[in-house]
């Protein structure tokens, strides 16, 4: 009973942001609003106040961030963090005798009855508030206790008790015996924006060449930057750029049976030219890289490297750290498998190793060497078959010493393993908006993503392909369907990357019974007419200008679904934030006929009267339209432009 | 890096039961099953096994309860608790190298592979494990080591890796080295099988009198203890017994003006004859009390008592502890208030006084003497209205001491105290059930209760009518009404209680404007006629002994709600624990008129098909109906019976 502190009579539970009660911080790039909330009560009937106190890693002063009342007990505070980094913050609740006292004292005198005492009770209180009360304060409370005590007039009494200075000198005082703290100190990190609003397109380099037939370098794509700059696009993204393996190389299609000219995968990495930290000799020299990551940045784009950690049979680590793969007793390596899919030409190192430490280390080791070549993105390859405490520790390691960089989960998995890698780290993650189609489907979906606990951790990158999957729509709806399911991406997630230039010329050709690419660039050198003229491309240009220019589409959070008449038709605001531009997004699902719906406006997110007439520009026609109330119709012709982004302009 | 242990590659996360992560127990009364899960998951494509483990207080043994795959990465074992006290949970999960392995050597056997590396793995695996096996296991292993070692053919390695008997050694295996523990140890308090089922009738002693006018005494409430017995209550509930102050007491219909004769209220607790450890002189003594416990434990009942914690001002403790309440300047003590209500006749503690501890251990020396008084069960007034962290630590206490006693809370408040009483260790609580009348608020309020995490702290028990609370669907549905609501708080919740005789009677007078009987018991003595016939005492008979009778009723978790296409009729299935009688019942909640539905039978819970005939009995009026498949029809007159509770006895 000793240890208890039978005084704090506030409760508090059901804090939010949380990711697993602390074990996780939650996260949120600069810019992005944050809002703490609790359910805080106390016994009885008598006023509680409650804040949140956060400070940054850097700093030893906690910051205090009033909460208000939301109703029912529940409690909030929000705020938009501006600096990068590590946050701690906590819960705290105090019994509010000051608020209850004034409540009272007001019931009585509104009741016409005598005072004397209750004016009394609360210069009790104002004493005890003036022996806390900061310095500013100090001249301040002994003036208001002689006033309560010297007036004769009731009703001058009244208007000192409920004067605006008094309660914001009150509102600072905290009777740290009586204080409730929640038990957890919790972590929120703040990154940088590009965590939360990033446009990536991903290439081929060995692709690149000027001539079809040979292999594209660096400089190839040096050439290209300004093509994909101007499509509005500010992280290019490469396949791994290291030494492809000899041994067991894959042919075109995945065949086991090589031609010799054949290329291999980019992601069996590692042969007699080193691995993990050299470049594939045909792609030129570090030097080169280099030259083209100044580039890009000239251009307002970063570079992305993928990161796979595995090794091709020939990979130098094989021979030197043995002990770091699984060696089965015909004295060979295992490879990886995911029966029936066989990757001969990939060994896994095998995390149960007990040389784990050093593997740990190694694969760290990686990243720095990048980073120090001036990569700050990093795509993960399949991280769900590396064990969950190697990436917490690394990319927890990474970020304190490089806070600027950003991992990204290429994981297509279960739900559960996509979360957990949310959770230890990831800044940004593939998702399964690849395979949700339907009006339902993408409603539910982007529900379970902005309005569950999953908006703490889990940051959605939207791809409508990928290397790996061409899904079927795709083969289905041709260049309408790239196009339609290219602005649900763009508008819908304020992260999202395309693989192109297949995207851009709507290149779908399946191979037989599987959701891929026929002649899959991951196998074989392509060429590509970057000149040719293409829809999509014009499309994408637009769309991306303008999630440049409204940051109503440079976060995820702040989207809401309006009510449409016609399932093929769906519909979204982005609201703005601080005050900006809001946009009303609608998309025809249908690829192949024109569609028209009623869509209900959010009217009241916009400021707008049920029975008031205003205007919407489309801000991918051009066009105005004139709307009035609620209830509007738009009509739209996958043909020419499947959807609507429609600013709002008032008429005065 | 070093604190790590990165070979631990198996991850658990939201566990259950779970009450805030737990700070608390979560509760079960014993024969209640509880069903453990736990979302577990690991990278790659390895096997996962997983386990809860679990010791009671008492014991330093962990017993271990495998846990299985549910589907979606979510693994449950159930468990039915079969001895009081306290328990500790963890969850601890593993990655099953073994079944991995037999996997894949099946899956290569049946491609006509060759398996003679597998199989050396295979050995390997058993290898380790016969190291960790249980003294039991010593022989076996080195047999199915030296037979997979020795074997020519393939199909007999593979008859002995797919044996139960090696599965079942196996599965016993625990590499404690990679073995992923969650961090929280959890506990998991069970309780008595009273706490979870439980009958209760509350009665004025001092309206006990044979005479009217005349005060009642424990010695007439023995005489009514058959009475009560037969209509098969088994907790007898009393309003305080303590002597009722003689200072400010409240006269009839509380009014500010007594009578000399006015008794007062019970809840104005204490006088010059004592307080919290006296009883009330015109109710007999301490002995007489003591008979009175005895003679209802012979007839299967228990007495339950009252405890206020709150003084009448010429309470003892109001000149012994002056400093226990919150004196105003004019040297008055502050009487309870909820403005605009005044009890002037109640002083509340100050849980905010220095004193505090000496406070709290007076208020549990309270309970501790009527435990020795033979009172294992209390029923506490307001709880809401005092410290959180007091009664936290009180029961904890009392509990640890005394795991018979049950605390029932008597709060009537917003959501968040109610759970938060709950979770802090009342073992059951006072419920909205009394204002929930729609189908639809039946249904919803019902599914909060059992469906959400609230099922593993807040055990409600529920009350159609007490001596605050006159609701206005018994004022305006009469008789019907007060049978209707009976029936569905004794068939929806294992715990329920009823204020008697008025109940029986269907006295439902209210105070003008308010929801309060006029002429309230709370401020005078009663003459009740326990001969008179009553329709409902009649039905609550029987369905009190339907309860007895039947398991699917003593349990509140083990609901589910059946369509119906009449709102007015609402049906549910009471399914039974381990194998016993489910029952199906349907209330009409229509007090005036007759109605009738089609329920959706749940046949697939009752192992009925879907095109199967079966025959239901109606346990209150013993007829028969022959029924068809899912959806049959009811009908029920609210001047008869308004339900049905039905027991299926299926064709041979």
């Amino acid at each position: 009973m000793s240890t208890l502190d039978g005084r704090k009579r506030v409760v508090i539970s059901n804090v939010r942001p949380q990711v697993e009660e602390g074990r996780f911080a939650a996260r949120r790039a600069i810019g992005e609003s944050v809002t703490f909330s609790a359910d805080i009560i106390a016994d009885g009937h008598d006023g509680v106040a409650a804040s949140v106190i956060f400070r940054h890693d850097s700093s030893p002063l906690w910051q205090d961030l009033p909460m208000t009342h939301a109703g029912n007990d529940h409690w909030q505070a929000r705020w938009v963090p501006d600096r990068e980094g590590m946050y701690e913050y906590r819960f705290t609740g105090w019994i509010d005798h000051f608020t209850t006292w004034k409540k009272g004292l007001v019931k009585k005198f509104d009741a016409n009855q005598d005072i004397s005492v209750e004016l009394r009770i609360g210069i009790e209180i104002l004493k005890e508030a003036a022996e806390l009360a900061a310095s500013d304060y100090q001249l301040a409370f002994p003036r208001w206790i002689a006033a309560l005590e010297h007036t004769a007039d009731p009703e001058e009494a009244i208007d000192l008790a409920l004067s605006d200075a008094l309660q914001e000198a009150m509102s600072k005082i905290r009777y740290t015996d009586r204080i409730s703290v929640f038990d957890v100190t919790f972590r929120l990190e703040v990154e940088r924006k590009k965590a939360g609003y990033s446009t990536w397109y991903e290439l081929f380099p060995r692709s690149a060449s000027e001539s079809p037939g040979s292999h594209g370098t660096f400089r190839d794509v040096i050439r290209l930057l300004p093509k994909v700059a101007k499509m509005g696009f500010d992280t290019l993204y490469f396949p791994p750029i290291h030494p492809i393996g000899e041994l067991n190389r894959k042919g075109k299609n995945n065949s086991l049976v090589p031609a010799l000219s054949d290329p291999g995968s980019p992601w069996a990495i590692g042969n007699r030219f080193g691995g993990h930290k050299a470049v594939h000799p045909e792609l030129g020299t570090l030097d080169d890289f280099a030259e083209l990551v100044a580039g890009a940045r000239e251009l307002g784009m970063e570079v992305a490297m993928d990161i796979a950690y595995q090794c091709a049979p020939d990979h130098p680590y094989v021979k030197e750290h043995p002990q770091w793969f699984k060696w089965r007793p015909d004295g060979t390596v295992q490879y990886a498998e995911n029966p029936p899919k066989k990757y001969e030409d990939i060994l896994p190192f095998d995390f149960e190793t007990l040389d784990w430490q050093n593997l740990w280390q190694e694969l760290k080791s990686v990243i720095d060497f990048w980073i120090e070549h001036g990569v700050n993105v990093f795509r993960i390859d399949n991280p769900h078959t590396k064990a969950f405490p190697f990436w917490e520790w690394m990319i927890g390691e990474v970020r304190k010493a490089n806070p600027q960089v950003i991992f990204l989960a290429e994981a297509f998995t279960r739900p559960r393993v996509m979360e957990r890698l949310a959770k230890i780290g990831f800044n940004q993650s593939y998702t399964y908006f690849t395979w949700r189609n339907s009006k339902w489907e993408l409603e539910q979906y982007l529900y379970e993503l902005t309005k569950t606990d999953q908006q703490y951790y889990f940051r959605p990158n939207f791809w409508p392909n990928t290397p790996d999957i061409l899904p079927h729509h795709l083969v289905e709806g041709g260049e309408n369907a790239h196009i339609t399911r290219f602005i649900l991406a763009a508008t819908l997630s304020s992260n999202y990357g395309l693989y192109g230039p297949v995207y851009e010329y709507g290149i779908n050709k399946p191979h037989p019974g599987k959701e891929e690419y026929t002649d899959n660039e991951k196998y074989e050198i392509k060429h590509w007419d970057w000149v040719r003229y293409s829809r999509t491309r014009e499309i994408i240009t637009r769309v991306n200008r303008i999630r440049k220019t409204y940051p109503a589409l440079q976060s995820t959070w702040n989207i809401e679904f309006n009510e449409t008449n016609n399932d093929q038709v769906i519909s979204y605001i982005k609201t703005a934030p601080n005050g900006g531009d809001s946009l009303i997004i609608a998309v025809n699902l249908d690829y192949y006929h024109t569609q028209g719906a009623h869509i209900k406006v959010p009217v009241h997110l916009l400021g707008i009267g049920y029975d008031q007439a205003y205007v919407v520009r489309d801000m991918l026609s051009g066009e105005k339209y004139k709307w009035h109330g609620e209830y509007n119709y738009v009509q739209m012709n996958p043909f020419e432009m499947p959807a609507h982004i429609l600013k709002v302009e008032r008429l005065n």
